[in-house]
């Protein structure tokens, strides 16, 4: 039958917890060292650019997340707790996979390295919000990054693919990665929480900070991987002019969508967003900004369409419940920038070598095709082990609900 | 006659937009191109700079303006709209007016000089908030970077300007663009909305986020268009010393306003910020902390006094609305910037050139008026332009309100 | 006798402020000038940690402190106030104390140094948060400046530290002189405003906010006092890796300590910074990843245990009230860190020379225990001055509350 009330993890989680970060702090032990300083200087070059990507992390996919109007806690705190735990077996297991020392050394970035890859559980769990608990998350959490990385392994060795190129895929790993694990999860029962998934005023303006702080330090991300300050460079224009136009896209366009030309504050907060999204692969293959804006333009109007049509159709369809339209938000802008990406390369080839760009284009597509399909096969496995009943998940009548988590005041003042 | 419902944009908004973009693009297009980077790292060393002004045009002044109970949604999302899209006018304009080549080189330092362009409308719109809709702030937008930048070219032309010094002319010229503007819009009928101008306890929090980021951030607006070192190195303390001053005399002066010593939370957002406008125009000349900490002391009174005099007083007799009293916040400030910034000439000027040092005090004196002239011109054409029937502006009624332009929630939760 | 409504300030609050400022002014007058820019460049090298360790003193500590439901506004905007006014003089004395030349030179490196001296201030007031005016705030202030930059020259003097280390010492010596001036200010009425002290969900999201704002920039504030780049890389890493593992264990074992394995939003707060507190004195010192990581699981464990603890048993006994519980944020973890440093450089010392030893050991003790008893000695001597009659303190039962300092809306919505 099972109780109505969510089951206490007050054992299982701090337990579990505790066994985890103990491995963790044996391995960190036994495996690895701080880099030896050789050129002193250099190695604190990319501390601003880390500290711009843990705010995306941190602050934007945070607040991002926390606009359901019982959930805010969860949203942001549960996204920190990720995100701690992501990183620090992102950086064991991209060491063992991409290192060739037997230690491996610790230096900034392989905390960004380790940071990007833990942002692709940070990502997904936007899909999930609200329907699992904190052992789950764990779980989801440790698996994800484990198929994100072996998803960058299969690129970097089989599919030609670079560091950039790779990472870049996150935001369709992590979008169909979330999509596929909340199909898993998701039940009947859901339309019994629907009046908790209401929006407020005041965790909607949370939710803008949150897409704010992505929108702004974005081109931080774009460029974060490239190697030569050139290509950083119109990493960095590229994804700003496309962010431009997005943001203007997303606002106007959200008012076509409506009988009475009213935007949707959710259609802004999906589609602010998605040029940084749609520019991230192909950016150091555009050369001129127009590139950029159209991609911009596109994207943002791809994502608007999505937040319109995605929950009403598709999903009501095949029954998925994406609480926040990942899908929309990372899911369709990263498959028309992975598009972009095979049409730059094919109008940029040299065409005396039709062999060399058969190859090139089959490699980028292929690229993009196994994010996709990783995505969708770790999350559908991922799903399947997360409703396993062992995991003393909440009752679907306790979704999207800060008091199945949290301690509360006794007079609970909402929004 | 006319409903008492806000028309509807759903036609006229996405139509314009997308005009706009595939003109921006085009222009792009045909006469911009990536700046070769020749000497690469150079090229990316104003990045820091450009993301902290990035952080004070989107966080802060967004921020900043979303105090009104009831309209915090238009305020911070309305003001990145007025933002990406000033910033793209911005760059074309200001290659097309100051840039000797045939195509228009990007690079980092052009896209600070739009974003700072840009502000100016950001500014503005402060006064106007909650009283025009979409379209007419494109409109506003547009022609005000046109004028900005057009003051800014008969400064450099005929004043003897530098590019810093008619930058930081932008707060004098943004707050007398809005007060005019604001001026042609305001009838009789506001009082009618007068309710939805309460502040609410959370809206007023979000405003001292927006109030701190700009406070944090703005050594480096005082100190990003300046040449050298040593110049950026004193420009970053003057500000510092003003802001630090402002702050503490902000908090303290306005309890002297209230009869029983209460401080009000308006001034402290007005007279926080203003010793970081005063001291930016003269910010090269001054030499030692305490001519900073003196201007910062007497910005703050003046901002104070503004805020509890103004409102009641010359505004009332003059019929204007100044929904976020920049005139306090920025308008006056600036002039005190402006004065002293003669008056630092005088003092530092070498008096055995007499026609010099006249003429350096004309010059100067020349583009303080300039501004305030060309904003209070550009503000009034602006605004009677908006006035003008076709707009479908939002009818009184509906001033200050979110529901004017967004769907909301069933539910809506208020603050 | 005593009204119940807290006395004017009007007169004296800008009275003693305008008196301050005049006097800073002269001093700075007199006594200090700009740093001749010898090495340009070197100078605005270390602008972009000031203004990461400024974010962490206005945004960080002022929002950490906002959860109160009805004391938000005063948490946030007399935290600048504190941070403004400290950075004054901690500049002035700090030169007096320890600069040779005649004239303080002021560069980047002594405002940083002045913001972190007066984040004492800022840490002590949430100890005494709700229960001072801005009189008594401004008197705390000055005194605790004093005091820890006063420990600051005695342990460089006579106990053989540096820079880095006493500075790292804020935290117990904020703790303990904050614990101290409550003690002596707690009357038998407090029960009266418990209802103040209720937190409400969107107040405990702003203090969320604070919280990742210091978790995210608390890397900079460990390593920016630190002379070699390697050394401030060590200190990134490991401020890092002992944050990661706090947070993590934050989340966690807090569901061990409620009855129903419920997470208190309270425990977050505290012990998400504990590893940041405790990897602080020690962090050139560790070099492996491992032990920074155990010692952000023990300061979160720690943290949590006081958090749980202190308040019903510890304060109770002895009459104390610790609003934002300074005691476990800030002083437990920062105790840990003191002992880890020893045990650290007995595990470290070369034992051919044990004289050396010893007096390393003892040293490092003593400027631990000198940074308590000045920080316990300085507290009660402020908090004695503070509960004399003459600063007219709001009455206990306007405690917690924003109304009795603040000109409220007619029509004032709560959270």
């Amino acid at each position: 039958m099972g109780s109505k009330y969510p089951k206490s993890l007050r054992i299982s989680l701090p337990f579990w917890v505790l066994m985890l970060e103990i491995a963790f702090i044996l391995v960190f032990f036994f495996f690895t060292s701080y880099e030896t300083p050789s050129k002193k200087l250099e190695l604190l070059k990319p501390y601003p650019a880390f500290q711009d990507i843990n705010v995306m992390a941190v602050l934007g996919l945070g607040f991002l997340k926390a606009s359901l109007r019982r959930y805010t806690w969860s949203s942001v705190a549960f996204n920190l707790f990720t995100l701690a735990l992501g990183v620090q077996w992102a950086i064991i297991l991209d060491g063992f996979l991409f290192s060739s020392s037997r230690k491996i050394p610790i230096n900034i970035q392989r905390i960004i390295l380790g940071t990007m890859s833990a942002m692709s559980a940070l990502i997904s769990s936007g899909a999930t919000l609200g329907k699992v608990n904190l052992v789950q998350l764990i779980v989801m959490t440790l698996l994800e990054v484990t198929a994100f990385l072996g998803t960058k392994k299969l690129t970097l060795t089989f599919l030609d693919g670079n560091e950039h190129q790779s990472m870049m895929q996150i935001h369709v790993f992590g979008a169909y990665f979330g999509v596929a694990a909340t199909w898993c999860l998701s039940g009947p029962g859901l339309s019994a929480a629907k009046e908790k998934e209401q929006r407020a005023t005041a965790s909607s303006l949370f939710t803008t900070l949150g897409t704010l702080f992505l929108w702004i330090f974005w081109p931080t991300f774009n460029s974060a991987l490239l190697e030569y300050p050139s290509e950083k460079e119109t990493a960095i224009y590229n994804t700003y002019y496309a962010l431009a136009v997005s943001a203007v896209v997303a606002m106007s366009f959200s008012a076509a969508a409506h009988p009475h030309g009213k935007i949707s504050m959710i259609h802004v907060h999906r589609a602010t967003l998605a040029g940084g999204v749609a520019v991230g692969v192909a950016t150091n293959l555009i050369h001129s900004p127009w590139i950029a804006m159209v991609l911009g333009l596109l994207a943002g109007m791809i994502s608007i369409v999505g937040a319109k049509c995605l929950p009403g159709c598709f999903n009501r369809i095949i029954g998925l419940h994406d609480t926040c339209e990942v899908h929309s938000t990372f899911g369709l802008p990263g498959l028309l920038g992975g598009l972009a990406y095979i049409l730059l390369m094919i109008e940029q080839a040299s065409w005396t070598k039709l062999s060399t760009v058969g190859f090139q284009i089959l490699y980028s597509a292929g690229s993009l095709s196994l994010s996709v399909a990783m995505g969708l096969a770790g999350g559908i496995l991922t799903g399947l082990i997360l409703s396993l009943n062992l995991w003393k998940a909440p009752p679907e009548a306790k979704y999207f609900d800060d008091q199945a988590f949290w301690e509360f005041p006794h007079l609970a003042v909402g929004f």
